[in-house]
């Protein structure tokens, strides 16, 4: 099968910076579309993916899985997309679409693995594993192709894809509502969007926080309250009082203090920590009937609804647009939580 | 008040035997029912409380919360129940009926702390805390009287009062129903009842345990299948396959092993480890949107319905038979998990 050549930046090893350098794209095939990336999302698995945290990475790591961009080719059999549509693609390409959790929408649970958009092994080009959007362009079956509501800015809608499916299925999932107390735990690209989500569902959102200094930034995105982690009082007045909490932490962590906010039968659910978390207290479930969960991404299916909520409600990320050259200092200025909410790169850097 | 004074064993301090005192009962009021003791089971909560594992022990602590005995006296406005009845009471006497909880029937939740069989404050005799089964007779509200079944063996019905609810709860709240395939870890006082209900719900059940030589008990108690979680073979063969994993161990523990044997989307449930619990890896729930949660014995409702499911499919506990004398024997053996699986004080032998 013929490839094309193009530009991408990546990783050639865990400790090294990012480069440009060449990858090959597959031939637009029957279901395939072709995409021109004006604009990708720097999400922290980027970083976690280059610098090999969570094992496993293939070099070089071309990362990026918030992507944007126009159709400029489509296969003989695709539908519902155009030569000029604005589209957006996510963590994954491809999965097996046979088994029980690809049958549920749930394509992140594939059981025979789904394919995701960097570092998982390329079925079209063999030897190769898959490259994400710090790249010209991609070529991606056309049922993990996203429709993006014209409405919404192109650069600030990439982190919808990663970051943006990250907070909403949880909320969406556990049917958060008008109402509801939520509370969204930790700010970042991650806790800003699940306060703009939960917010727009309706919801009493409450901006937990080890951080008071970031009370006013999490007011103007949408909390209604901002609760103070480290203040014994506060954390006393709201226990048993949240129908949900979004746990955003990207690391390990001691549940016990979050577990007991919860209602009765009510559920946190872990979305940034991959990681060893802390130990707890049985005592704290059981006393309640609570839950915690865990929650990757999202479905396809889901995450065009995330996309057409987000275009109904004008909903987008809090971004900072920097060009492809400035990647390496955009992955420090990430580890040290120094971005107001999410990176995006602007393509046009590494094209010209 | 008038009260009346009867026998009863307890305990005078934490590191005190349990010996025989007197104890006072007070008088039948509108709503009361007076209860003749006939057994008492024997649950690991009265060693923990004895011992104030817990804290907040109120000494003497008469422990017993699954008790079965005979109506003797009933208040002018107790409805459905009358002298003779067989009846049992579990581990609350009193919640406030008025609270969320309280109002979709959890009163073991109550938001202003339901009145337990044993070391509660005692609402009716001021200055002392409520007494529990270890004791010849009882007086309760009429709301939190069970009736038992007249087709049960009284005494191997006693520990459905708590080791029954406690299990049947969560297989009832979490909808465990035929063909799903349900693990029970644990074969002690509260696994045994796991296993005897998962089979009655018509799942395929799976003991998980670390010995062997429990297996052949499991089978006979209704298991279909035994899993020895020390065998890393045969717990990667059973991985992402549960749809319910119902957790009795009663020691804080490692969950990871068990979170990978659950499907997408399915629940473990702790029910025994009210302790500190290790730390866990954050992605076992993230990869696969898994839940662990908590359960607390169950509300008066469901322990009626449980009661009722028992006497249709003739479901007690397995259980030895001791005299009151015996109790500091039988809780050595307890603790030393030397029991199958309850041990049920024959009340006769305080009355004698």
């Amino acid at each position: 099968m013929s490839t094309t050549t193009i530009k991408a930046y990546g990783a050639k090893s865990k400790t090294a910076d990012l480069t440009p350098l060449d990858i090959e794209r597959r031939a637009v095939g029957k279901d395939d579309i072709k995409i021109d990336i004006t604009y990708c999302g720097v999400c922290h698995s980027d970083i976690h993916t280059v610098r090999n945290d969570w094992g496993g990475s293939s070099y070089p790591v071309v990362p990026g899985h918030e992507i944007i961009g126009h159709v400029t080719e489509v296969g003989a059999d695709v539908k519902n997309f155009s030569v000029g549509d604005v589209v957006g693609v996510g963590c994954m390409v491809d999965s097996c679409q046979t088994c029980s959790s690809c049958q549920k929408d749930l394509e992140q649970f594939c059981e025979n693995g789904a394919t995701f958009t960097y570092n998982s092994p390329n079925k079209h080009i063999e030897g190769t594993q898959t490259y994400g959007g710090y790249s010209t362009s991609v070529v991606v079956d056309q049922k993990f192709v996203l429709s993006v509501p014209k409405n919404l800015d192109e650069a600030a809608a990439a982190p919808l894809l990663c970051a943006g499916i990250t907070t909403w299925s949880p909320l969406s999932h556990w049917n958060v509502k008008k109402g509801d107390k939520v509370g969204v735990i930790g700010l970042g690209g991650l806790g800003h969007m699940g306060v703009k989500f939960a917010n727009a569902l309706g919801a009493h959102v409450v901006m937990i926080t080890t951080s008071p200094e970031k009370g006013k930034d999490a007011k103007a995105l949408g909390a209604h309250e901002v609760l103070v982690s480290k203040n014994d009082d506060e954390m006393e007045a709201h226990q048993g009082s949240f129908d949900f909490i979004l746990n955003t932490i990207p690391v390990g962590h001691n549940m016990d203090p979050y577990i007991n906010l919860l209602k009765v039968d009510a559920t946190m659910v872990l979305v940034g920590a991959v990681e060893p978390m802390d130990g707890f207290h049985g005592g704290g479930l059981i006393m309640g009937r609570k839950h915690v969960a865990g929650s990757l991404i999202g479905g396809i299916k889901e995450t065009q609804e995330m996309l057409d909520f987000c275009g109904e409600h004008d909903i987008t990320s809090d971004i900072e647009l920097i060009d492809m050259q400035d990647i390496n200092t955009a992955y420090e200025r990430v580890t040290n939580s120094d971005v107001k909410y999410r990176f995006v790169i602007d393509m046009k850097s590494l094209k010209s």
